[in-house]
């Protein structure tokens, strides 16, 4: 940590903060400019001294030096992580497509659409049961009963399954059906649901907030892997700014900067981000081409029949011809697919 | 609602559009133009027809015209509501300030730190027992013992409370200390969490997500409404944008539109947007020139000792000084003080 | 200037920085943690070393310590400048309305429209004759026409005027006319028109950028200053955000902040940031109360026949109700009106 | 246009819409519904009259239907344009390399750095002259000087060359050196610039301004058309969001709405979203696979000693490496290199 003081500080102040640094059991190094004296502070594990430090007089800012995320760094953890999902990886050298309707709505449907995406490239099934839903009058899923339907076709097409999970108190039941827990973007945050994922030990597939930086991200991955899960998947779905023609804009330099940063498996969610159907192809190939571990899409047969987020929802033929060009530009990249 | 066809829509397209309109219990009105189409959906009450008509073919985009919430509406309530918390209303002609450390460290502290606010103006007291952080590493609260020594000091001090509910889990609990609950930024689109406190009937301090439109916020609101409880009070405490001076950028836009959009209460958290203590006043005033209900600041009068969020926190003079250009700027618009 | 190399550099990268470091003149303090090595380069002048320095290998980032504008900043002077306008003060005691259409039109329309905002309190006459317009098929403005109607309306109310000058190369034209050049929101970073009217000497009211920092408007400013001209007004008019109910997002945070850093005068432009009529009122009074030193409004008496921007301009009764409330508020805050 | 009336909207207010609309030379055609009254306005042509109808009592909002521009827009030109800058055509099957220094140095450095970005499939030559600083105190480019050493360098190797062009003043001096004008992203919404660019008929690179929505890019590119030049390029840069781990955040779905909604050809500027050089790479990869033309990159030999952006720009090799990549990732897609 250093601390940069005011111009105009005064030698009690800077004395004090040197004080300050030495009972926070960190050692000061002072150096002194012509306007202004900066103090390192060499030591520091805990983030809240940032902000004791920035409390005292005379103190400008505080500048943190080491990252505020361990376990999900590459400086923990130097090689890539996969996270297997009952023996589907995600972070190896191949590519993993994630398909499946946007809601469970009933199980012809959903059998009929799980058949269409693995036939077409897909090897996880995704389905949502529990919805979380911005208007309390929409559709907000079939929950227990969609998770059973989920199962029930997952075994049957030998797919895992990842499905959201909205809040602390249902992981126990979600985690009954489920191979792969999903954190919605809406709950990137919500720590009491990260704390008890992570007491699962089962995959998780985490979301990015759509006003989440790259660091709030991993933060949040440090939440689970701190309870010793260490199988969590990133995933950019957009972010809001204050471009209107896509529901969100997706942030594909995220998935460098956290390959870079972290260790984790990075996969894209370019149907959220681009809330049109014909914008889902170019920002899937986007993401692989920007290094993400795969993608999670949603696809429906019958998208004017679909009881939510139809006009994003892929066509199955639509993802036959995405998987076949993934394929591709992933070999171009020196990535198989996983199959 | 209004469908908006492609410029080069095939009248089979057009007729599906007019059909499916009259499938879903509404009556459609053509109107042919030199290049498009548009087709008025009239009755419409679900939003989600919206996307039903979005994912036909050859429609461009979908423009709804009501506006997706009701009981937060003024369509619905035309005057302004007041919630009383305890005998403290907030929403009337008056102005409240809401006040205390940011979390509840320990009883002397709080007794401290609450009797100080008290005897500079604030009317609620506020504190937190369980913390929301970043970072796992962090001080995450007292938990039930913070609710304890918040309800204790209360008490004696004869001023209603409000403190965080983090999950819908501990509702239950944290009802049984507080007089108001707070939803946080991070949990306003927590739908479990509102409804819970939608369930309760309790005052509810419901504030905006960083990335929440006021759009959002007010549908967050309805879902509190939905649930019979109509004491919520909205709160403004600012949403990300690249601005970095800040930690958020107070949108005080919010205040009015919010007022002309609904008849609910709002206040404004200038602490949280500033992040440092010497733009909290500044940021108060305005808040409350643009029309807001009241305040909620943290004080702390040993900001250098505090265990969260030490920079921004008001010291008690400061506390002091801006309640009483509170008064003078709310009577400069007509307002009183709620004492 | 701080360095601080990655966790993992090696002897010979540090060796290389520091080198450097001494080849630019500065002077370097080496700081050794468990995990990383901080470098600190005292005497730093040209925040271009910045740069050099972050490409040096080994490198994880450079924080910068002094602020990049000098002039600008409380740093070069403490006291609050006032700008003199023909005599009319902006930056001082008093609060200043500049209030006017957004366009010349006409003759007759500009007499009768700043007549009427002049019996309302405005002491400064706005009004646009060079138009930037989003579309090329839009109203552009009458140009020098509307130059001369400005100077002669002006001069028979005896209001110092204050138009937009749109490019370098017409700085010398409307600098024959106008008492004040504006420079707009979407030419801040224009930096060869921040250069001639900073050659001028004439009073400029510099709009921010609606994707610009704070730190870029006062380096914007800098330009101006740095050829000799003092008389530089900043003024907050609303950024991009992801919020769409108004047109841009008033930053009121940016006044207090630029206040602390520099001690140039500042005014908000509520009327471009709310894009609607009602909200104009509310986000004026905000501006006012986070400290602003006036406020630039937009009045039209037919607002439907406006050749711009009609929705967001006061009618004159609308800015002689706004001019009393900022008088109260001003005078809460111990401040009076220029008149 | 479609005219939507406020809830409570009188008899006496939609019928001076109606009459208005009527005066406007368009059609009403009006729909009751049960809360709000609809009124389509047909034949609309020019977007003022959005704003007209806007400040009519009694209006909710008015939304357009027609999109602001024309002649950018794939209703205007179905098939792709194609831009040839000197024999070097932008748009079409193939995909276009643009490299270069950010800035211009001397003769020497051009021209070492010129070959080896010629010999790793470059195929124009860029290079700044006048360049835009944020800071006055930074290096502003050798101008004239930097244009004729350009243009020497470009002779030698057969290289177009392009290179920014900052004010309306200077179109003519520039013009008589470069192949193609670029039109920087703080100049986006520079209309006279735009306008005198677009009267000289040479091919335009215009960047997209941080802050400018894509439909805001696209009415700035019919500025250009409407000067009867068809040769205009776009470039996605990069857009401020919150995100701070990279300097802009690259909005790759900028590419697939802008060919979606445009006949024009489109390219990536991942060196200055990036701004830092190990993101460079995935970056310009991800621009390709979401559709893109081509790319412009930064290239310098000896980053540490460049006068502007070392940190962002690539090294000779790591140019070779991603041409190698853009040609696979190209191939994968079905896109040839222009050579």
């Amino acid at each position: 940590m250093i601390v940069i003081m005011q111009p105009g500080a005064s030698e009690a102040q800077i004395d004090h903060v040197i004080e300050r640094i030495g009972q926070l059991g960190l050692t000061p190094h002072v150096s002194k400019g012509q306007f202004r004296t900066v103090i390192g502070a060499v030591g520091d594990k805990q983030p809240a001294h940032q902000h004791i430090l920035e409390s005292l007089e005379g103190v400008d800012r505080v500048v943190p030096i080491m990252r505020p995320f361990k376990l999900a760094s590459r400086e923990f953890h130097a090689d890539n992580s996969v996270v297997n999902v009952c023996g589907v990886p995600i972070g190896g050298p191949g590519l993993t497509i994630i398909a499946g309707p946007c809601a469970v709505e009933d199980e012809p449907m959903l059998r009929r659409i799980a058949t269409a995406c693995k036939a077409r490239g897909a090897v996880i099934l995704r389905g949502g049961a529990y919805k979380p839903r911005t208007s309390p009058y929409d559709f907000q899923g079939l929950g227990q009963d969609g998770l059973k339907i989920l199962r029930q076709v997952g075994d049957e097409l030998r797919m895992p399954i990842v499905s959201e999970v909205l809040s602390a108190g249902e992981v126990e039941l979600v985690g009954k059906y489920v191979d792969m827990f999903q954190v919605g973007a809406r709950n990137m945050q919500n720590f009491y649901l990260l704390k008890e994922v992570g007491d699962t030990g089962k995959p998780v597939l985490l979301k990015r907030g759509m006003a989440a930086s790259i660091r709030e991200l991993l933060m949040s991955a440090e939440y689970i892997l701190a309870r010793g899960n260490r199988n969590v998947v990133l995933c950019e779905r957009g972010i809001k700014t204050f471009e209107t023609e896509v529901r969100f804009t997706l942030d594909v330099s995220c998935v460098p900067v956290a390959k870079h940063e972290s260790h984790l498996p990075i996969i894209v969610d370019p149907s959220h981000a681009a809330g049109k159907r014909h914008l889902v192809g170019p920002l899937a190939l986007a993401g692989i081409a920007a290094g993400a571990d795969g993608v999670i899409v949603e696809v429906h047969d019958r998208p004017e029949e679909a009881l939510c987020d139809g006009p994003q929802a892929l066509l199955p033929d639509m993802l036959g011809e995405l998987a076949d060009q993934i394929a591709k530009v992933g070999a171009a990249l020196g990535r198989s697919m996983v199959k």
